[in-house]
């Protein structure tokens, strides 16, 4: 069994955005050498999300929109967690985004559908912020 | 390592639609011949999720009114990425429901809980859309 | 490939609680000897989530009500799950929180975030139920 493992930095500009990884993942599978098995993409920040989604700048303003909604980030007085911190907000929606993905990996390539791409979903940013990457297979 | 790959095509009747595919995706495994290893079955569309729950109709028609009322289908230009698709609402709703499940194999069957049942959920249907099932193991 | 299973027993006091599982899963991790490779954790139970994220009591109470928004307890009688049961919110609950999360291995430990802690979530709870712990790996 061939395993890998690799750490993708990112300091975004704004405190929330989406940043498409999907060529910096796929440069890892390359340098694995593994043809065959399974890719974990995970934020090691719990104010993250790793996900897979559409590349269209018109759903990711809607994303930005409805998160809000679901989870507005002000008041921040309205979270106990917020204090010291001023995040909440991010936390829960970073838990509808999702932490991880698992990709597989057929002939040396991510095996995705044709829209598949995968993104790292910033909503806490300004600040260096790691992904990991690891990859087992043969 | 062992490794194996199919590919699954639905095509269902209606735009929302739960489909239990347990029982296919227990002759993926079995298939495989791979006695431990994980399974990981998930759409290769956006607007489609796979996900574990109860197989119960009671449940599913609660999921359909709870989706709705977190990310409403309607009206469609409420959505930015609406003009040519009509379909955002479903890149919303499958981002809850999720992408994509890891199952364990242990003995050469799906090591599943009790009421743990697979499926795929269609949010924007009556079309050909694929859900992948890769395994690996020994 | 090295395989390794064991299941996680759960009671909880309440109907809904959150417990920090990190230092079981690792003591798994542990017993399986695996240095490499990636583990699942699930819940085995459709009403119950294993997430990561803080291990902060503000955040905790702040999930309780944020998830009781979305898809509140009561009236019972609001779901068509209900009648004979009493738990379509842990149902939901448990689709936003996830069923499972797959941590990398490297070097033999749970190669996790500076703050990711590995939580069981509780929605339905006041009776025994299961998590799933599987590695793979070498």
């Amino acid at each position: 069994m061939k395993h890998y493992r690799k750490e993708l930095w990112f300091e975004t500009k704004q405190r929330r955005q989406l940043i498409n990884i999907t060529s910096i993942v796929q440069e890892c599978l390359r340098e694995s050498m593994v043809m065959e098995g399974l890719l974990l993409c995970n934020a090691m920040h719990i104010t993250a999300s790793v996900f897979i989604n559409d590349d269209e700048p018109g759903l990711h303003n809607d994303f930005e929109l409805w998160l809000e909604k679901l989870a507005p980030e002000k008041p921040h007085s309205q979270y106990r967690h917020n204090g010291y911190e001023d995040n909440a907000d991010a936390h829960l929606k970073r838990t509808i985004m999702g932490r991880e993905v698992v990709v597989a990996i057929t002939a040396g390539k991510l095996d995705l559908g044709p829209w598949e791409q995968i993104f790292y979903g910033e909503f806490d940013g300004m600040r260096k912020k790691r992904v990991l990457v690891k990859i087992i297979g043969e």
